[in-house]
């Protein structure tokens, strides 16, 4: 039996997970939860699952649950219930969940802990990546990646000698857009970039398919689980993402793990880590069926945040904490319909051309930089 | 440095294999070879590799090879010299890349000396699969597929349980004649059963290859490597070659090998298995250029030879010794231009047909039939 804490528990990835424990009670128990606002979900997963330790995001809430539930459970909320969620006593794994840098605190004193990190916040790395696997490799902690891509990588990566590795193939269904030319993409409305035509996800996530930004963070994520250059971190855009992501060596062999777009078997292998077991679907991967697989070049001009990105990642320091920061900002102003959809890209761009890079920033520095930039991206908006 | 025999060193395979071992001088040192009737060939690579031990197939041959080489090489002839190449005391790895067979007695042999077997010789398996695995198995001897579509499912093993293993695909170009209509096949000559689209391979397993019957072939030397029963090994069309075949596990992932179809690959997998090292090549697979993948449904109905083999390894004790039989020579046939390309399954299924299946069968016993099988065949041609 493995113990879970999850962050984030009422989001796409969070509710996916809780999926995977429901179907396997005989593998995993859920001792402790954290969730944003979504108070009645709460409720539900309260009386479905019965974790030991509930966090929320504001007081009233935490008030409220707490006379609700006033034996059984114990309450937390806002960062430091998030931070009791990732280090519950009787937890073996952190499945974290949550978007954004605000995942990063609870990941690393969970870490110290010596829980198991099942990582789905991929902003975690990609604003301090250094410190979150430098501490990982210290306390001997192993961070399973839940995204798809990363979780594809990891698997294709099994039985073989990461010395041996030449190259890490990214794909990207390409996102909302991939069949926009530049020139359309001025008039997008928001409603059009939330239709992903692959994957079921957030909201946030969503939109960073539709700039390319998410597969920006996932380059610099990947450089970070895998200790690998940039220059040797490539992205394929295969519309239909059934090959989640491929490894090639030195050999010349490419090894790549495909399956039906659903979150869930990623989730499912990051809890079952090393084994495998049995994931119930009718909707197997039918080759035949689906009949061709696509492949064409990244354009990167037609997406501007994948340079970004790389750019950033290869600059290193504190720049890939300002890419983050200001890509958090820039899509939450155009999720509240503040600004276009080109102006996510634009908002990154100042931010980090008017930004001095820091070099191997702890922590602090990190969060001084982040919030330094959100200041400046929401002073723009 | 791994020392090896290399039996078929001047067909396709084995000439492949020679271009590994001249590529990897530091880690490869060829002992003893065997070849069939090129002595213009067999001169060559006694003056580039130097082997210490050479067989060839005629004694005329080997009396003028010994007049020309009288000190420093031993020679052998015959079945005697291809079991003496095998064995031979100083080498670590046999690599069994004769055609038919032929190589079934040499494999046992050297598996029994513990050389580690690299095996190209498909027929070998499917002829005698329970007695050359129960053997390596006893013998603590590994068995390592060259054929690219096994060398393809060995690869996405690594690192797996065997047991999580829900499915074996494995992928088949469709060969010369995969556009034809079943009536299009009556006036197939063979100039054109020799021109695979994507394969540069010997011609025994180009026609093969053409009748769908190399593929069933791999299904039975699959069942045996990989200990999976039949239902468990699916055959799918893919006319680029470029996933050499894949494994589905139980959690609904799918693991696959890709490449440029380049035999050159499997071979040194094979050879410097359980390590990967670097393969020179200008043809790297390159996704974007290729652009799409296709994949198809067999049609059983179409490819009559394939559903032979499923029955026959289906089946099991000493039918598929007499499908290989049977396939052996009536593939000669067509080669020597006695038969047409569509009497080659015509004569598989009349010797399946009359056959009373011997269940268990022993060494002895497969060679009576095969040999009861050849005769039948022949006089049938």
């Amino acid at each position: 039996m493995k113990y879970i804490s999850l962050l984030g528990a009422t989001g796409s990835i969070g509710i996916q997970t809780l999926d995977v424990i429901r179907n396997n009670p005989d593998k995993f128990k859920l001792l402790a939860i954290s969730a944003g606002e979504n108070i009645e979900l709460v409720r539900k997963i309260i009386a479905e699952f019965k974790p030991e330790f509930v966090s929320v995001q504001y007081k009233d809430d935490f008030d409220k649950l707490k006379t609700e539930y006033p034996k059984e459970i114990t309450f937390g909320y806002g960062s430091s219930g998030l931070m009791e969620t990732a280090v519950y006593h009787k937890s073996d794994v952190l499945l974290n969940a949550v978007i954004g840098s605000v995942g990063l605190n609870p990941t690393l004193q969970a870490i110290r802990e010596k829980k198991t990190i099942a990582l789905a916040n991929k902003e975690t790395l990609v604003t301090a990546g250094h410190l979150v696997m430098s501490l990982a490799k210290e306390n001997h902690v192993p961070i399973i990646p839940v995204d798809s891509e990363h979780s594809a990588i990891y698997q294709c990566l099994q039985g073989e000698k990461w010395t041996s590795v030449k190259r890490l193939i990214i794909t990207a269904s390409g996102g909302s857009f991939r069949d926009y030319k530049r020139e359309e993409l001025k008039n997008v409305t928001l409603e059009q970039a939330l239709n992903h035509p692959n994957w079921s996800m957030g909201s946030k996530i969503t939109i960073d398919s539709a700039t390319m930004m998410n597969k920006g963070l996932e380059v610099i994520e990947a450089h970070w689980l895998f200790d690998k250059p940039y220059e040797n971190i490539d992205v394929l855009l295969h519309r239909e993402s059934i090959i989640h992501s491929m490894v090639e060596y030195d050999d010349s062999s490419i090894i790549a793990q495909l399956g039906t777009p659903d979150m869930r078997v990623p989730i499912q292998y990051a809890l079952t880590y090393p084994e495998r077991c049995h994931y119930q679907t009718d909707n197997r991967l039918d080759l035949a069926k689906i009949g061709q697989l696509h492949f064409e070049e990244m354009d990167f001009e037609r997406f501007r945040c994948l340079e970004f990105a790389y750019e950033a990642g290869k600059a290193g320091g504190t720049l890939p904490t300002v890419l983050n920061a200001a890509n958090e900002v820039a899509v939450h102003a155009f999720l509240s319909g503040k600004i276009s959809f080109l102006s996510i890209e634009d908002l990154i761009e100042n931010a980090l051309a008017r930004h001095t890079i820091i070099n191997n920033p702890d922590l602090d520095t990190i969060q001084e930089v982040d919030s330094e930039t959100r200041g400046f991206v929401n002073s723009l908006v």
